[in-house]
């Protein structure tokens, strides 16, 4: 069983240690041991921007590419003119409180998959990830994933905890990484979703959305796929605060705090009224900086 | 292990054990072994009507009492008035393809329950089966089950298979009849939902519907939950045939077909595609009749 190795002796650790200590000594049922972790920025860098957008953009250029009067638009255009911060400033607008970019941006994302086959676009995004490297730390995306929680992942289920993943990044992109980079299984993977259709055998993305897996929306697909409140969770951003605030009583409550410049990258935007209620419930301020003693992990998974 | 013993010496019994030996031999990974099984007519009997309806009932005869002007309304007024033939008229319409009375009767559903939290309508609901016995079988709804195929849960489990509902029940109202009828918990129960949202702690019923997990919605379900096509697919009538394609080429396909009005009811009604589609592919048509040597457990689980 890990012993937590790559997290330094802190209070952080101390407060995940005993909290397990007290779920074995109350016995708390095996079936009641659901932890729930966001992905980007909790179990994976999500700076410069989150990973899975940048393998939308390989499918807008080749979409501009097919309909040159796309490279004008945006989403689009900000791929072709390699100009990303149109991109950027969409999620920071979205976890400010205003969806407006990150509508066009969804409506491009809909655009890249619609009509194709959900198997085929998993294995895409496996490729992707298997093939890709981050922009500016230089690691291959399979070793973007914070090595400390995912040792945390293995500790918890050491414990009789099963391990879900609630993020709003997309689900079927994200279930790959869940399974060669987390062992969580495709199963235990919760997230944003395309709408789908089917027909003939076959299940295709539609040509809308189907739900963005974020603030309020958490709790809810966490009770449609799971069923009960979580005894642990763990996020880093705005949009993670309802997912603490559903979990039971007496959970323990993980905020990951990104305060080391050095090793990966310090911002508190996006993380504003997070940060604060930890402070003021009391909920676990994970630091980068000061809890981990190791950020990325030394080989790749 | 279980051998079948619920299961009479035939040719399904022989293409059940077959399929598994072949699963085995060809060492299929566990992580693909997953089992989906409709519930109404497939794992418990859903005659005179669904069992879910009969709790439902109850909600209605409370908001009639509540609110006079809708005993006179469809479908408060089946309660009312103890005419039970529109609600299963409704149904009825609905597998032969028409949903106007469904609309109508999923709008009271709706009703029944808005506003209500979550876990509280889980918790009636186990009560409601706890309490209740069947209306012309005379069994508790405990023992209303399928005892061959609880068995062929078991006997599928312990050749590494991860069984599923997937029902166009509601998934909540089904999540404790799955712990404690069927030993599935309740992270692997799929079927219908009705709208939910979040606010202040807690995940309640909006006032729309989610979605109706039956016919081609059951693949795009299965999808979400699990990621996988299914290795074995149960069900019992033509809200079934598109899971029934959906699944693995090499999957084993079991149609339950009613035809025993001794041990139980015999109807073709809502299964007619079903079994031509059984005839025409191959699937595997398990007859209540001659395939089962019990049809219901003989004490309570």
């Amino acid at each position: 069983m890990s012993e937590l190795e790559l997290w330094r002796d802190t209070d952080t650790r101390a407060a995940i240690t005993d909290f397990v200590a007290r779920v074995e000594a109350q016995g708390i049922p095996a079936a009641e041991r659901v932890a729930v972790f966001d992905n980007d920025g909790t179990l994976w860098t999500e700076k410069p921007m989150p990973i899975q957008l940048q393998f939308i953009f390989g499918l807008w250029a080749k979409l501009a590419a097919a309909d040159p009067a796309l490279a004008s638009q945006q989403p689009y255009k900000a791929v072709v003119d390699k100009d990303f911060g149109w991109l950027s400033a969409a999620v920071d607008k979205h976890y400010a409180g205003d969806d407006s970019d990150l509508k066009t941006l969804l409506a491009g994302v809909v655009r890249a998959s619609a009509g194709q086959e959900v198997e085929a676009y998993t294995e895409s995004a496996r490729a992707f990830l298997d093939a890709g490297t981050h922009p500016s730390l230089g690691l291959p995306f399979t070793r973007c994933v914070f090595a400390p929680m995912v040792e945390l992942l293995r500790y918890l289920e050491a414990h009789g905890f099963a391990t879900y993943i609630a993020s709003g990044g997309d689900r079927d992109f994200m279930r790959p990484a869940g399974d060669q980079l987390y062992g969580i299984p495709r199963e235990r993977v919760i997230g944003s979703s395309l709408g789908l259709s089917y027909a003939d055998g076959a299940v295709t993305y539609a040509s809308a959305m189907g739900f963005l897996d974020d603030g309020p929306e958490k709790p809810v697909r966490i009770w449609s796929r799971i069923g009960r409140k979580p005894l642990l969770v763990g996020g880093n951003s705005n949009g993670d605060v309802p997912m603490f605030e559903f979990a039971r009583e007496d959970a323990l409550r993980l905020l990951v705090h990104h305060d080391d410049a050095e090793r990966e990258f310090a911002y508190d935007a996006g993380a504003e009224d997070a940060l604060k209620a930890a402070a003021a419930k009391g909920w676990t301020t994970v630091s980068v900086r000061d809890d981990w003693d190791t950020v990325f992990p030394a080989t790749e998974s």
